[in-house]
């Protein structure tokens, strides 16, 4: 039972290898699937103490919001990658909250945190690892800071339009201009006006739920990327 | 001498009593301490890896700069305060650059990169350690990025103002307009405006690169703390 769960998520958790018997054992005995439908929440803030969760198929997001309900969006989270934050309560020092849900219907494999942080304190190889997926969510989070304080919302929204359109593999996104300003941080009404001057400059066409790319060339001349 | 370096420090760096003996010494062996005059860099950027620095007095500012040299105050560090970044190429994933300059003249303990990882990679301990360290920066950085998003800017400097009379132990700040711009991430001129209505509403006096705070409590008011 054990060594079929191993083979089958050491591929999603390559950090098994570096544990000793006994640890992945104890990992992989507590370890469990739950699936999510698409807008469920996985968590939602400090109080909440999931476990470590990895990704094994589906797409999260990783947001924060103001107290009258504005969101941004701080990181998205694919097949293979791993949320800290739903275990937050195992990192001392963290004090801030942060909401995952589900963008699409998602599998994930949950390590509670208390089992994860047991090990952890005596396993320097988990807590590297634990380090490493910190420094890339920090690396995000520093990212999105820079854009938005240097970025103007043009650049941004051109960048996101483009980010959407790979990640969904399509021109056309099916999308609202309030869950465009979800993900940036900007209220619906400076989302539209943009998309307008988008749609002004042939970029691309707007229909009610969709934006069709028309021209990515020049989305990613604004964007400068 | 080590003996005596290891009773000095031992105040400032509490984790050396959960290494052993071997780790202890080695740390303490690669150890020493610098001088930064006020205004000095002590890192300057991803390529720039000094080492750990702990605080052994002064007080040191981190912050990140846009292409075209506006600034934004990240966290500041007091005494005994841990700067892990200034360790930055011992963490993987770490994939962005801030700056760390000296903002009062001050003294640091510097255990170089290369050492700190060795025993890191092995001691469950001091890796424990770094994750609190970051976490702890992580969570300053998640709540600037609320501030910056969510609180407009006469609270974020009205709330500056207090805590720089806290930090100076004085209600007379000695400090120019564009460096409270450089803090805040704002245009010199939205820092001018912004003073001069403070002002009008008599809760500071303005003269030449000095501000008189006046009226402490119409600020905690206006900054909602």
């Amino acid at each position: 039972m054990i060594g079929e769960f191993y083979m089958n998520y050491l591929d999603y958790l390559p950090i098994l290898k570096k544990l000793n018997a006994v640890e992945r054992e104890e990992l992989l005995n507590a370890a469990f699937t739950r699936k999510f439908g698409k807008g469920e929440l996985l968590h939602n803030g400090n109080n909440d103490c999931t476990g470590l969760i990895i990704v094994l198929f589906g797409q999260l997001r990783a947001y924060t919001s103001s107290y009258d309900g504005r969101e941004i969006t701080l990181y998205r989270l694919f097949e293979r990658d791993t949320c800290l934050f739903s275990a937050s309560c195992m990192l001392n020092n963290l004090q801030f909250d942060i909401t995952v849900s589900a963008e699409k219907d998602s599998e994930v494999l949950v390590i509670p945190s208390e089992v994860y942080k047991k090990i952890m304190e005596a396993s320097a190889p988990l807590s590297n690892y634990t380090n490493e997926i910190m420094a890339s969510r920090f690396s995000d989070v520093m990212w999105l800071m820079d854009q938005i304080m240097w970025k103007s919302f043009d650049k941004r929204l051109a960048e996101f339009l483009i980010t959407e359109s790979g990640v969904e593999e399509s021109d056309t996104l099916i999308i609202t201009h309030e869950v465009i300003g979800n993900h940036l941080g900007s209220p619906r009404e400076v989302v539209t006006r943009m998309l307008k001057y988008f749609v002004n400059e042939k970029f691309i066409t707007l229909s009610r739920g969709k934006i069709q790319i028309i021209d990515k060339k020049g989305l990613r001349k604004i964007a400068e990327i």
